[in-house]
């Protein structure tokens, strides 16, 4: 049987396999059912697959398997009822081996999980969102990170991950804006890279390896209301330039998989457009790898798009636009024999599905090595490293937004410190959505990591959490206020929550005793579904804040949450503000850290915070006629994109453009002087953005290009270096290709999208 | 000379001209200088043309002048230093005469004035704007109206007018939604149709015709942010669905002239694409009048959209696309020859712009009846008849939002009636923009309109201001109580103002005295460039509105103003609540009429108004897939498209649809019975939605396609009939082509967007 042979291509190994198959087995391979549901746990922590999943398999076989070690309260598995990571992988062995000793070919199934930030299953680490990874504009720290989530689920059998998320987020009233890397499309795109190198490393078969799946694909973060998945408004020119250029760069960068967003995009659904699945991915850009739907996607091309009468109907649409797999396989299941039958597609379309399917499978080795080591992941599996990186991710990613006075850092000689607000103790505030429930002492909150900083100082921690996120209880006031008289300053962490109602934990406002199996709270303001339509704080919040300004004390903010918010009071008011958006497990620490002085802050805004959500949508990357005010404010954001505080300062000198001619072929190196002008070291996220100042096309009024991040001593001055060449130029032109075209560009270099030096580079 | 020959078709005539003609007195009939600026009063009250002017026609010549007899702060012509009807129409002679006798060739002028609700010139009768014309549903009316402009205009030798405003708007923060008929791009076309065929009536040459400029095209009101000529994300497919519809409608209907937008689609700003100017307007639609541009906007091909880097670049951009004039004229003046010159353009280009120019002038008759009568000019500007038509226009555009325990209409036996608010006795500020200064009889306020219709009565009305539109004095509130608390029930009227800053008139908050003649007031808060974050009154008129409420009297609240206004309190608040948008001149009789049952109220919304800002966009033409709902509130509006309450009240019965099954070339005949179940004569607007249940592409869930208003007796039953074909039943498909799709068909019958009966038509 020449398709177990590992010596072959892939490409001939599928041909001859796909020569044994039948119609319904081939059917199979392009299902994915819920994995959580193919077995059932057993007293000594075993696992037996159901009888359906036995049945489905006799019936044709299962391609692949969705989140089969999810617990969350979609799966209704919980920490109790779930697996450790030794069992699970045991598990998935138990799953795998049936699959292949129970039918005719033994095709292995293909595991896939959620990993966007740490594999979503108990024991996994949990890092910080893409918010705050998109905060760190740091692609290679993102990179290490992505290989330590690969090595994790691949640990467990999970051999293809549903991230990363390269969506260019431009409506924070969307709940997912979190799980993205923010507004800009380069620095989405670099980040994608990094995903994709990280995740999939040098070889997809190796066992630190999981296939990246590039999702969604495409404008889902430009949704109409900020609603998710609502229909994208966007022409075909602005999708080139800014939604599909990073899956463009990913899949360049060799991804293996693809998903099409839920979303509609000028009448045509994601899921069964051809343009984007066949004439962008495959014929523009070349990708050899494989589309999975999202989960009921294809049933949504009956009900919620109406365009197509009937599942058969549907079906045939998403395979001939360019689909391969089905994330849930309801559908594909149900009709694509019936569609085949029925003449709206053919078997050669149900071929070349089934063929990239299996390709993909080959190259990740599955065949070869398709059970995994229990003891492996156990070791590696929330390793001591991994908590470290989690903890770097989150400490670079941690934005400071306000700093009067050098308010922080915070001595350690401080003699009381009040730790106040909902999210300075609620461990699963501080993790994000897409996370599974996980032990609490793997988590630190900021109380936990101000009281393992402080451990050896003689300071009191004061700590109340005076009201939820949620909800008009201010119970929890008069605690707080007893507290923070007391101390000498406060550090009050309030925000958001996107912790699905799973033992996230009650806490007696009162006593600020915390009761973690209370699962009755619900605080939720964000994540998946969770979209809003002001940016405020939520329930008392903005009033325990006030409440605790009246104290006239040193008043530091730290936001934990989900996307940006706008109060201004709080921008006017407290002394200084950390934006720190779900830092992850790790978050109390990296908190703590920043707040202490151990690491300065160095994380940069990815994403505009407005002043008012009657401004949206506001980003940096618009064009010059975008209009010049509001009735109420001016069109500027609060805090504009790519800005951070520090607690050193830096100074730009001396850009020089070189050569300052080129033709449309050449490149130009740009470089910079920057200076730590403070007394403390410090690292700085250098920008250069361009500025076409005349185009065939309107172009933005700037736009984001290259950027390094740079660590200096006080009183260093390094030289940073960029070079510019064609894609840096390049437009997306009448013709919808890109193409540079001569003309002047001003180049600017800064710490932010507004400020900087200017230089000038003509292109002949 | 063939050209003078006026029984020549226009086409042999301009052959003969354009022959004639030098380059640069070709150029000269693209370019359209200020109207206003070419002349001067004398002590007589005749004017005499500038020395500038007749350089300029001397030079080359001038094709057309904009707003020769337009008056506000940006001409710097006030109502003293302004000409009457009479003395305008001895200007324009005067203007015309100069031109004609002292050009070697004799080509007339071509006057272009603002008429969008009424002719932008002292004296003339101002109609309500297009958001109430568009509450009015009757485009018969509005025909009727645009008759009366079209005579008011063309009197004082206005031969062009740059309206109808076609835009479809879907975002009220949009300064310019009062210029608007509303969302929907059916009732948009039906009042664009109506506008063409009421300023042109049968013959362009008549002296009661003036030709339609069709604005914006395209998509003006999609801009971002609801930023005034901010870039408009839309695709192409939604294009033709939505924005283009009204246009090509209305370019059926034989409108003479387009006006493309400032806006930028997709990268491409609208005066130089190419694609809408020549593929769609003129291949697609055939077209055959001429393209003026909005005023500046070549100029913001250079500073701005930055598509061309130089003058004659984006003079020869634009009339390579397919503009012909430009409004305000700088560019093409200056630059057109040099882009002839340096090969940007040719000479062909600039002979068919001139020549469709010229052929419009032709058809407009300007060369045979190039002068006007003054004396008609003064009979029929301002005439009673045509009062009358402005005040049949607000009573039937005015919409009834909410009425609690019939507290309207009032009863003319009351004894005291409080009116109170900056809008009861603001003349300027029921006007909105786009309007000149008016003489204060000329203006009937609410205070006006009652004090009038209960001069027989014995009813005492105790007026106040209370406070201004904008600005937190307060001053107001002790007299607007101190009336408030004689009274049996109050009227308070509060809203928004696009009163440019002209002699809009302080008021005296304290006394309620009034003084027009001090302009240092402004209260604006609207209008064009006036964009706003929120949708809340402005100032402390909330605040007064619940001063007011605490007295415990029936408590109506009339609005005048420019876009939707969201107040939670107001609408849980208030008795009664009418929504009259900027009613014009005789908007003071037509409230009256409402509010004491004299007319029965019969407008419907022609946009929604959302909850809140947050929610935005907003309408009911959306896609199934836009969402479920926020966090905070549901994704429906406060008052959704197509609702208004009467006095009356109507009912549904015996919808019918036949046949319900044609081809995809048939047609059905759709019939309900609506009954007057109430006591009083009514009128409603039937309104047709059809809901496509299925499409090769994605359809919005359901599209008004029909609408008829029915005038009813107490008790009686009227059979309405609908026929739908072709066109009802079209959509854009993937080749953005109409194409009829067989399938099913929800046919929606109802008094709004959100209820009705519902039938089947299945298309095979």
């Amino acid at each position: 049987m020449s398709y177990r042979n590992a010596s072959l291509p892939p490409k001939e190994r599928v041909q001859d396999l796909l020569s044994k198959m039948t119609r319904t087995e081939k059917i199979g391979q392009l299902v994915q059912p819920f994995g959580w549901k193919c077995y059932r746990k057993l007293e000594d922590g075993t696992v037996e697959v159901t009888e359906a999943f036995k049945e489905q398999l006799k019936a044709g076989g299962v391609g692949s398997l969705y989140g089969a070690l999810r617990a969350d309260p979609w799966t209704g598995v919980t920490l109790e009822t779930g697996l450790s990571p030794e069992q699970g992988a045991e598990a998935v062995n138990t799953i795998q081996r049936y699959a292949i000793e129970q039918t005719r070919l033994g095709i292995p199934i293909l595991f896939g999980e959620e990993c966007s930030h740490g594999h979503m299953a108990i024991g996994a680490t949990v890092f910080p969102v893409p918010l705050t990874i998109g905060s760190t504009w740091n692609p290679a720290l993102f990179k290490e990170m992505c290989r330590a989530v690969a090595v994790e689920t691949r640990a467990q059998g999970g051999a293809t991950t549903y991230s990363p998320v390269l969506d260019v987020v431009r409506d924070p009233r969307w709940g997912r804006t979190e799980e993205n890397f923010g507004e800009d499309p380069v620095l989405v795109a670099e980040m994608g890279v990094a995903a994709v190198e990280g995740l999939q490393g040098d070889d997809l078969a190796s066992e630190s390896s999981v296939m990246a799946t590039l999702k969604h694909y495409t404008a889902y973060g430009s949704s109409e209301g900020g609603r998710n998945g609502a229909p994208a408004h966007i022409g075909l020119r602005e999708l080139h330039e800014v939604d599909l250029y990073p899956f463009r760069k990913a899949v360049e960068a060799g991804a293996g998989s693809v998903m099409p967003a839920y979303n509609e995009i000028d009448g045509i659904p994601c899921t069964s457009n051809r343009y984007l699945l066949h004439d962008v991915l495959r014929e523009q850009w070349g990708f050899d790898g494989f589309v999975i739907t999202d989960c009921g996607a294809i049933n949504m091309l009956v009900n919620g798009h109406n365009t197509a009468a009937t599942g058969e109907e549907a079906v045939a649409a998403s395979l001939k636009a360019g689909v391969e797999m089905e994330m849930s396989g309801e559908m594909l299941g149900k009709y694509a024999d019936l569609a085949i039958e029925q003449g709206w597609m053919d078997e050669a379309d149900l071929d070349l599905a089934v063929g990239r399917v299996l390709e993909m499978k080959f190259r990740l080795g599955l065949f070869e090595r398709p059970y995994v080591d229990a003891k492996h992941a156990k070791a590696v599996i929330g390793q001591p490293e991994h908590r470290q990186l989690a903890r770097r991710v989150a400490t670079e990613g941690i934005v400071l937004l306000k700093n009067e006075r050098a308010t922080l850092p915070l001595t350690r000689k401080i003699s009381k410190l009040a730790v106040i607000g909902p999210n300075a103790h609620a461990p699963y505030h501080q993790l994000g959505d897409y996370t599974s429930p996980q032990r609490r002492e793997q988590i630190v909150t900021v109380l936990d990591g101000l009281r393992e900083k402080l451990s050896a100082e003689q300071t009191e921690i004061l700590y109340a959490p005076g009201c939820r996120v949620r909800g008009e209880d201010r119970d929890g006031f008069p605690l707080a206020m007893e507290q923070a008289i007391k101390a000498d300053a406060i550090v009050v962490v309030v925000g958001g929550s996107s912790a699905r109602d799973f033992g996230e934990g009650a806490i007696d406002l009162r006593t600020g005793a915390s009761n973690v199996t209370d699962n009755s709270w619900n605080d939720m303001e964000c994540g998946e579904g969770i979209d809003r339509t002001t940016l405020h704080l939520t329930g008392v919040q903005l009033e325990l804040v006030q409440e605790l300004r009246r104290l006239g004390k040193p008043l530091i903010v730290v936001y934990i949450n989900g996307r940006p918010i706008t109060e201004p009071w709080i921008d006017e008011h407290a002394d200084a503000i950390l934006e720190a958006w779900y830092p992850g497990q790790e978050g109390g620490h990296a908190i703590a850290d920043i707040l202490f002085g151990d690491v300065n802050p160095s994380g940069k805004l990815p994403v505009s915070i407005p002043k008012e959500v009657g401004q949206l949508p506001i980003y940096y990357h618009s064009r010059r006629t975008r209009g010049k005010r509001y009735l109420e404010t001016d069109l500027s954001p609060r805090y504009p994109f790519g800005y951070g505080l520090s607690y050193t300062t830096f100074e730009y000198r001396n850009l020089k453009v070189e050569p300052a001619v080129i033709d449309t072929t050449g490149e130009a190196v740009i470089t910079v002087q920057v200076t730590n002008t403070g007394t403390v070291a410090g690292a700085e996220i250098v920008q250069l953005y361009v500025s076409d100042l005349a185009a065939s096309v309107t172009r933005p009024e700037k736009a984001l290009k290259r950027f390094e991040k740079i660590e200096m001593e006080p009183g260093e001055t390094r030289e940073v270096a960029f070079l510019i060449n064609r894609e840096q130029l390049e437009l997306i032109g009448l013709d919808l290709q890109p193409v540079v075209e001569p003309g002047a560009f001003d180049i600017i270099v800064g710490p932010n999208s507004v400020e900087g030096l200017v230089g000038r580079l003509t292109v002949e």
